[in-house]
């Protein structure tokens, strides 16, 4: 492909992605497809010679689009939002043009640079102490990693690091493996499954605390925890408070948390990704009070806040301890601390890194703190919007309500939501995903696409009357019988693992289906 | 910015990205700029209100550019390439505009889908053998990771995981923490400072096993080192063989230590970063003779096969392993090996995940098969170019010369050759970085960028004639004592760290000065 061509591609593409998100709303936001759907539709190998672009492009709309679950459908209110604005995508188009590593200064000074400056605007914007700031006098400083689960890893491997070399200081004849098996972690059962998977990956248990019945896990809990695990010989190292829940956006107390650290000496990351985009907004920081605490901080500007992913905020207290974590050349640690650029190589997982500054310097420059303000405040609107539609249908109760997301269910047996849940599935008109809130199922509806508006909620409620009706009026039938063994199992799980259940529903009931025969 | 601005802005940016291309020989390959040069260029905090594109555009040029490393600059000859291609760009342009996030089937089939297809179509191009891919009727398959270090330490994840089963299986009396605190990894010492990394990140020591004097690891050396650790009591758990190392682009001997591994039921990992994608082309396969004893073969499509970063190609011959190891919904793993498509988010560290299989379909349409080939051997057939030129110049020798990667010396001590670099390095027309081959200092001069055309090698040589005839005219100065002291302490650091000598050796220089006064 010439330079020619690929200023036609291009720009054909600008304008199959201006069409794409202009006409959304038309498109069904669930497809239609089964797995494997896509095997019988390509070669089974690479073309021997190459294709025309005009050729791709065709192919996009055949191949690809009945396969996408439209994310930025403004009927899509499952999981929680993805990123994606205008000057994101252009902000990815010329991180891609330039293609520059910068796992080290000297290795593109503009990518790191960028880095640092857009951190610090960063931070600023969402009120972090200034200790956490690059542009601050002391060691902290901010990166942006590739996920809130990377964030989460790379924050419990350098406790686990800090850890093993206090205890060693202070006993050295005990081994790096004697100490390390004798780690432990602490998160709330609300936390997303990538802190329990950081456990797994980081090999250190991961105690999942109750949460209290409004999903938020308070200090005597965490107290309680840690004296009962000194007790019995563990050393108490990580805790992972999250503010703003995956199931229903609950906030962990962080201050209770923080102090509890600090009196035990435990590392505390605060798991922001989802909501953290709020506290550009004012009015919603004393969520975060107490965060003066925390170690490490970090949440998802391509969640919530209009960057498109990959980008995770995470700011450290004290660079070093990542850098004594991450660093193999570590002859070099000596040198990095007097005065120079970070060398972000040191402060992730991988060498390499894309230059994903750029799209966050063009969405900040483009909406500018009043437009990132008005986001938040316009998406939380809207839910409050659809919270009062619920609250005047007396066949519905709201379960809980928190920036933009409501739980809400049918009155009565579990099964009622269930069945709802599973039809709205089927019709495709409007995606949404349960979660199970004091021991009930719920259908959580969360204000996802940055193109919602009030119409688009009224859609989507009408949906839910509308089958809802059919439901009450009509009763369940056979099909239901399977739900309440299902529900049961479900109960163990995170809200965010429930999206796979269609499958094993269907299993379970030719189960049952077959038992009751 | 309404959709209209989009188009106005993504075309732009467009011609901006043809343009830069097009155009870069012309800029200088290293930047001009020092450390914090561009935090006095840009605000402290974001803007009030949001701005015009053409701001953001204007600033590019003013701000980015005099701090970009080129490296798709033909006089790029430093690391090793990153890909950069028309199509590859429109990939990601697409997978920005879609914005999904294809952490399991229903969350967008389609990114599950093509990317299954897309590694089938890959490993067939490398000629993988056939149970490490989809397609085929065993537990294999691929995913595309963001880089090879994750891959790296994902399959050295589940082979401490899988080790650690095993062993209580017929051990039940161990402690998960007894038999962890005991397992062992081997690789060469001269794989890429990523591998030690892994062993740092996933808390298993990671023995740097001697390579011999051609840059390989032998069988031999590997079995040597697991017989003398199990005397000792440790566990052998994980190999990573290298194809292609960063230094010297060197082969360890696949055959040998897969053996080894077989018998010593070891997981043998091999990280084809950089030369795997040599692969495609039949006559380079022998230098992976051997693959089938491997558990995990990863290579960096977005290194040498002009599919942007981030998308690195990973398989395992068994996916079981790594749902075992990563998955934090036990409870599902029965039904996901029941045909279904894969749930990738079990086969990697984070949750989320961009559509990155895009891309790569793009470029292999793109280009097909005889597009890539073509690439990988004429970057080969410039390589050995370059290195007739120096063959050609009584003043120097060729240390080693593997695929794009070229490794040459002034004859006679080693200060020569520094200073060599050191003055390449400060006139900024070509960018190359040192390593050490048999104790010497030598330059690695690597054929990146796509752009490379003879006259760019003949461009190379002469600036780097030109150099060496001034220092073997002219002598070394008194700048050049401090070098030596340098260099030894270069000697127990690999390649890919010298990048950031050049401040060190600022300061060593000047203590040198010192205490000559």
């Amino acid at each position: 492909m010439d330079t020619q061509q690929f200023r036609e591609f291009g720009k054909a593409m600008v304008d199959y992605i201006a069409d794409y998100l202009d006409n959304i709303r038309e498109r069904q936001v669930l497809p239609s497809v089964n797995p494997g759907y896509l095997q019988t539709m390509i070669p089974k190998e690479v073309p021997q010679s190459g294709e025309n672009w005009k050729e791709i492009m065709h192919d996009i709309e055949k191949i690809i689009m009945p396969g996408i679950t439209h994310w930025h459908s403004p009927n899509f209110h499952a999981y929680c939002p993805t990123a994606n604005s205008y000057p994101g995508i252009v902000g990815e188009m010329l991180s891609a043009g330039i293609g520059c590593v910068g796992f080290s200064w000297v290795s593109s000074p503009a990518c790191t640079e960028l880095e640092v400056a857009m951190m610090n605007w960063l931070g600023k914007l969402l009120g972090l102490p200034e200790e956490f700031l690059n542009c601050s006098d002391g060691p902290g400083g901010g990166i942006i990693q590739g996920s809130a689960s990377e964030s989460t890893l790379i924050a419990l491997l350098t406790a686990k690091e800090k850890k093993v070399r206090e205890i060693r200081t202070k006993n050295p004849h005990l081994t790096e493996a004697d100490i390390k098996g004798k780690l432990v972690a602490y998160s709330s059962d609300q936390a997303n499954s990538s802190v329990e998977k950081s456990g797994l990956l980081g090999s250190m248990p991961m105690r999942l605390l109750t949460a209290d019945n409004t999903g938020s896990l308070s200090g005597t809990t965490l107290m309680e925890a840690v004296r009962k695990d000194k007790e019995d010989g563990f050393i108490p190292c990580y805790v992972v408070a999250t503010l703003g829940t995956t199931g229903t956006c609950a906030f962990d107390n962080v201050e209770e948390l923080g102090l509890v650290c600090k009196e035990e000496g435990i590392w505390l990351h605060i798991d922001a990704a989802y909501a953290g985009s709020a506290f550009v907004c004012p009015e919603y920081r004393h969520l975060m009070k107490g965060v003066e605490y925390a170690d490490s901080f970090d949440f998802n500007p391509h969640k919530w806040m209009l960057v498109n992913s990959d980008c995770s905020a995470m700011w450290v207290k004290d660079a070093r301890y990542l850098v004594e974590a991450f660093n193999v050349d570590r002859i070099y640690l000596k040198h990095q601390h007097e005065g120079f650029a970070p060398d972000y190589r040191h402060w992730q997982i991988s060498l390499g890194r894309r230059f994903r500054a750029l799209k966050l310097w063009f969405v900040l420059r483009s909406y500018g703190v009043e437009g990132i303000q008005q986001h938040i405040r316009s998406q939380i609107a809207l839910a409050n919007y659809f919270e009062d539609l619920v609250k005047s249908d007396s066949r519905f109760e709201v379960a809980t309500s928190n920036m933009g997301l409501v739980c809400f269910r049918l009155k009565g047996p579990d099964v009622l939501t269930q069945t709802l849940l599973d039809r709205l599935t089927d019709r495709k008109n409007i995606y949404v995903i349960p979660c199970y809130y004091r021991g009930q199922y719920v259908i959580r509806f969360v204000v996802c696409s940055r193109f919602t508006e009030i119409k688009d909620i009224d859609y989507g409620w009408n949906e839910i009357c509308e089958v809802s009706t059919q439901i009450l009026e009509n009763g369940l039938n056979k099909e239901n019988f399977g739900f309440v063994a299902i529900l049961e199992e479900e109960k163990t799980i995170g809200s965010l693992q429930i999206s796979s259940q269609k499958c094993r529903k269907r299993k379970n009931q030719d189960m049952l289906m077959e038992r009751i025969k």
